[in-house]
């Protein structure tokens, strides 16, 4: 299905990808990415061909492992240039700035793969609710949990969430059945929320990274790209400076 | 005691040093400086009036919050560039080589504070057996625990802290007491380990941090640093050559 459309990528999430899909890429001129949490999990893509990693530290939103941005990019960099790959690394994982772009690039990635900064631009369909909270909130109030889709995936802390963490909780199902749990209820309180249900502002909750605590106000994306380039800039110049010191 | 030594720097790891301390500090010319893991702690200890802030990520060895460098030293900056503090911050937590803190510099850090990076180094005090397993393990040997102190320390993981992580193990006593329960039976966990004992071999771990996976060979603490030079250079360089392209 997908490569009847103009599409320029693929990411895998959770695993390495089927021969078949690499083999396709290759036929379509179509790159085959995929994130990784791992060392290992870097070497197991490289090994089957991907074309891209991205290397996602346990900041992130979503899926993710439980190595840091800044400990794991420089691991995977090692490693693969000891098995001699040149598979490109972009970064991932609590990156919503120009500054954290270039910190990524100093330590081995090509570049940056962002997720979360998207949540809270004028164009993003999340929930105005869940934008809100996102925008005040600091880089403590999110949480890594089994508790959405049976993977430990990261999210925006609410009483929802804090409940699935309580001691005396469920345990949650393994993927993909606890996601038949929580997403029909959470999108009734998604809709609730939006009507001004007290309760429901209260459990809403959206998956996103710790760089939630760095997203302060709504811009356009366009404009968040524009202050990625200012960012990168201001701290490839702040470098410099400390060398000319 | 210590201002009777000619001491240059003085560094609290817990909580916001008392006013006494601040103001001995001055008198001396001794700089005082915090370690902190979250954005509200850094704010209490600049208004303080602490010197110089190590802001600490997750991926710490030893006793740390749970936000991740990459987030937690842009958050800092900005909320110190918002009430005009101009302390200067030292980022610390997984950070074992110049690339590394090249990556810091360029997200608002003066430089960077390492504690893991030198318990490998041939002038360590470190149980030989547990340097051997530092060098050995990847960022994943690690886990953030109460079982040591009573707060949450990451150290290196062995039976000894799967143990204390099973479900069916007691809950840690909060600090100082857990120490009295922890320390002993690891004194001698240490000790039998260097007499060849296999289940103390096994048991032994000590406080590290996930850039343990970025040390893999024993050097002196001098090349150490000169590895850090070089580094952080190369980092500089490769840097500017993305916006040389």
């Amino acid at each position: 299905m997908a490569f009847q459309y103009p599409i320029k990528l693929i990411a895998n999430a959770l695993g390495v990808p089927p021969k078949a899909m690499l083999e396709k890429g290759k036929q379509h001129g179509v790159a085959v990415a995929a994130l990784v949490g791992a060392k290992e999990h870097a070497i197991a893509q490289v090994q089957a061909g991907v074309d891209i990693l991205v290397v996602a530290g346990g900041e992130a939103g979503g899926h993710c492992g439980d190595v840091s941005t800044m400990v794991l990019v420089p691991e995977v960099a090692t490693a693969l240039a000891k098995i001699g790959a040149k598979t490109p690394i972009l970064a991932a994982g609590g990156i919503v700035t120009g500054a954290q772009m270039a910190a990524a690039m100093c330590m081995g990635a090509a570049g940056a793969w962002c997720g979360s900064v998207w949540l809270t631009t004028t164009e993003a369909e999340t929930n105005p609710i869940v934008k809100e909270k996102m925008i005040a909130a600091s880089s403590r109030d999110t949480v890594r949990s089994r508790s959405r889709t049976g993977k430990p995936s990261r999210q925006l802390r609410s009483p929802w969430t804090d409940a699935w963490e309580a001691e005396t909780a469920p345990k949650p199902l393994p993927m993909p059945l606890q996601s038949l749990v929580s997403e029909p209820p959470l999108r009734l309180v998604d809709k609730l929320s939006q009507g001004n249900h007290e309760g429901a502002k209260q459990l809403a909750t959206y998956w996103v990274g710790q760089g939630v605590g760095l997203m302060n106000e709504t811009m356009s994306a366009g404009a968040v790209v524009q202050r990625f380039k200012e960012d990168f800039l201001a701290a490839y110049e702040r470098l410099g400076g400390f060398l000319a010191e």
